[in-house]
């Protein structure tokens, strides 16, 4: 279906994806940002670690990651930017763009990084809504 | 008029709409701030306190938060991110995006804070043109 | 071109022309970047600078910049927000939007300065596509 959507369309519809998945994740809704994925969904959020895959697989990685976060009490925000899309031959959307996370804690002390970059591979699914087939988070970092 | 509008263009629609309201707001033209409200509008820029109410109202209240920087001079910009739309029954359409306020100081010493949640209830003027009729900021805090 | 263009197309064709612009730009491929600019384009990239002119004067002024990260090295991302467009009489497009540059050194270190407001002046080449005619970065500072 993306082969005929105009430009335009797909690309405030990716906007609008990302606004709501993202108010679920930082929300705290992990199944409901689980269920943006496809079934066989991956996720990848630290290089170097093998993704996390499925639905519930996600869910998994999420809790396990946010244990950190249990004796330091944090709000999170995640901030995307410069997204560029590239519609493939399969009908699949590669999108490409920048990252960065927003922390929150006491005494409202802000912080922000890593910078990331994220690549998404986005397909519908049979009522026409997108899902993320793949999502590959880069951190910005120097050796 | 806004039940007729594709998501597509009512999106960009708000995003242009925001784009030069807090470019007027950064550029210290509170009344034209004001002016991209209703009549009646509300403005909540901080949680527990009450709305500011109407457009004089709106600019009287902006002129008190400023006189904090009389002494302590500043540049600030406000960004958005994460853009959602919520049509709604009675055609106003509920906006829910994150801020941040970046803000220079003398010597180029730039912080970013607080951390934002913001939700606008947006209607149209009798030419069909983006009013607020309220907004609310809500700030990321931790007990 | 822009004439006839209806404000949703044009809005997201600058953000999607922007992205792979700033992606190209943050990846170092500097002569990709220059060929976002017309022939004759100019690019003031700071303040009180004369502007860098033509595609191989632009390179050349990215190169001279980019010496001082030789032995201090970076990853840059420029953030870009609350876009702004005019549509001018001659056809161009005036567009006025903020911009961060995020800047990440060795041990994922972060810093996110300076605040910027830019200035693009937007045509189009004979096949239609965006191009920068001049842009001008004006950096927030107090004296």
């Amino acid at each position: 279906m993306i082969g005929t959507q105009s430009l335009t369309d797909l690309y405030v519809e990716v906007q609008h994806f990302h606004a709501r998945q993202m108010q679920l994740l930082d929300g705290g809704d992990f199944p409901a940002y689980a269920a943006t994925f496809t079934e066989d969904g991956e996720f990848t959020h630290t290089p170097q670690q093998p993704p996390a895959r499925g639905r519930d697989g996600i869910v998994t990685e999420l809790n396990r990651f946010h244990e950190r976060f249990a004796e330091d009490p944090v709000i999170r925000r995640h901030w995307f930017n410069q997204l560029w899309l590239e519609p493939r031959e399969d009908g699949s959307v590669q999108a490409t763009y920048y990252a960065l996370v927003v922390t929150t804690r006491p005494e409202r002390n802000v912080t922000i990084a890593p910078s990331c970059v994220v690549r998404d591979v986005l397909v519908r699914d049979g009522e026409g809504n997108l899902l993320v087939r793949s999502r590959t988070v880069d951190h910005d970092r120097l050796a």
